[in-house]
């Protein structure tokens, strides 16, 4: 696990400033591209160029299994999880469509079903048959939690073998927004009332059960929540660890990262604070409906890109940003300059 | 000037059902896809298909000058409205970039601009050379509103003849949100410190001065403000009529708009005023950082899909958002059903 420690350097700032200057060289009044100078301008410095690029993005979307789904917090049965592999091997779902539209890599890498499930098209790196249901004991044993995180950060090392210039993660697994608000509860040290929602659709009645169940857990491993991992092994998912991993070797590695809904910032939660400095190195792309995003945006200080109201994970939210990354891109290095274009300045 | 009255049918209500129940139907929680959703099921509701498309986009740049610039309301010389037609011959600004990475068609249309000024790539339908400074008179004659809606009508024309699946109407002209901030002042009955901003960049005390001269205008021509017509020749500009005409006739021939910032918004906000119902046809892509658009929006009791505080007006808002609408269109065609990927419901 010393990977876990290893340094993140924060993007370039030299490049940082060259990339601001070209931006008041443009033919637009200063400013006046909002949020997309400021995604170009940060993508120059962490890719060290004058001329950010999004073209090759990869994606990889971890689906497993949550012990706690036992406790009826979900709207959907377990089996889901395993069904909706398959759609993902088929190319049904969502993130199939998206990633096709923006000619992304894409691949789901099964972290741990409770069903032994092998599938063309799905990397099989199960940790376990699904997590322990932490109501009543830890999720995971500390072995699974390492297991968990080197997963994610084999998929980053695939990303960067492949050449990627920016790496999505993405998650799917029933039961797993229980688990994810458990980790944020535990690690924010906010109430479960706050950042219990409806996931996949639960109604008021099962949402307030979900909360009580939330807030038993965390109290019942009070004791031993003492570390991002240990919150991590206690309430967390091994989809949860492995976008964690993914997201902390993508810091490390100058890899710059698209970050989903509320599970999948969740993870880089825990990547933040496993090893601070590693948020420099994401893009925090939409804000769900689902309740706890927004606050736990808030506490991170990111501003997210999009407001869709998605909640649908697997990366859509993600996937859907690409081509505003690559916008901003295209405009950065495509528009002429005052100079080029004989224009005249205020 | 009877085009003006022609009926404008709402989308079709039996498209817009079938539509919804695909949603349903669809390998994800009901609802999950957000404003996604809502996006794909109107525009099969307006294309009266059961899979909408986005493939085929025109956009219009419409660009004209402006009288009232010589009361010094902009951060930029005058000069630069005939600098930026040139820049868009040249395939320089912001727009071309846009069009370009989303295989958009784009033309750039002169609805007049002080310097006589002929362009390879750029059409040249002046309707005068200017407007004339509100401040003194009014804007346009009435022959005049009617050539600049008119040339507009002919954008759209043009873009039904190329059978384009949407249409984006875009603008340039040196002080036109002076005009723009004018007109909204005039018909929704707001006073100009709610709606006068820094264009493309005042400061305070000049947005101040902006401010009075938009005041005093909507005073000077109180008595005459009764239509919008009236509204479009006293205190309007070529450009911003040329984009109402186009949205109006374009909601005439079911042709769905998205509308970029605030000068299209508030041409959009004349159109729905001249025909009530037009505005069923468009799509608000994003909110700007002008000062007044928030506020034009929320009269048109509309959300917009972005909020990336751009400012550039030039369609460059409207066409970062195509993608979406694409995206919006490929999940709802391309997605699996529950039936078909043999996924168990809630």
């Amino acid at each position: 696990m010393d990977w876990l420690n290893n340094d993140i350097s924060g993007p370039d700032q030299d490049f940082f400033q060259k990339a601001l200057q070209r931006q008041a060289q443009l033919t637009k009044p200063a400013g006046s591209l909002g949020v997309l100078e400021n995604i170009a301008v940060r993508l120059a410095a962490m890719q060290e160029t004058e001329f950010p690029v999004a073209d090759k993005i990869w994606i990889t979307v971890f689906a497993a299994d949550h012990g706690i789904a036992e406790e009826s917090v979900s709207a959907f049965p377990q089996s889901v999880t395993c069904e909706m592999l398959k759609n993902f091997a088929d190319g049904g779902a969502a993130i199939n469509v998206l990633a096709n539209q923006f000619n992304a890599e894409l691949e789901v890498v099964n972290v741990g079903t409770c069903q032994e499930l092998l599938l063309p098209k799905v990397r099989h790196s199960p940790v376990a048959k699904g997590t322990r249901n932490f109501l009543r004991q830890p999720a995971m044993t500390g072995e699974q939690v390492e297991k968990a995180l080197l997963v994610g950060k084999r998929a980053v090392a695939r990303a960067i073998e492949d050449d990627s210039d920016l790496f999505v993660g993405g998650e799917m697994g029933i039961a797993n927004t229980t688990s994810a608000s458990a980790c944020a509860s535990a690690i924010l040290k906010i109430d479960a009332a706050l950042l219990t929602g409806a996931g996949t659709g639960l109604d008021n009645e099962r949402i307030s059960k979900k909360e009580k169940i939330i807030r038993q857990a965390v109290v019942k491993h009070r004791d031993d929540l003492n570390s991002p991992l240990a919150v991590l092994q206690c309430l967390g998912g091994f989809e949860i660890a492995a976008l964690a991993g993914a997201f902390l070797f993508a810091a490390q590695q100058k890899l710059p990262v698209l970050i989903d809904g509320f599970i999948a910032t969740v993870a880089s939660l825990m990547a933040e604070k496993i090893k601070p400095g590693a948020i420099e190195w994401f893009f925090y792309t939409h804000c769900s409906a689902e309740k706890g995003h927004r606050l736990v945006l808030q506490h991170l200080k990111v501003e997210p890109l999009l407001n869709f109201n998605m909640r649908l994970g697997e990366a859509s939210g993600a996937a859907v940003a690409i081509p505003v990354i690559r916008s901003a891109c295209a405009l950065h290095n495509q528009m002429a300059t005052f100079e080029q274009a004989g224009i005249s300045r205020k």
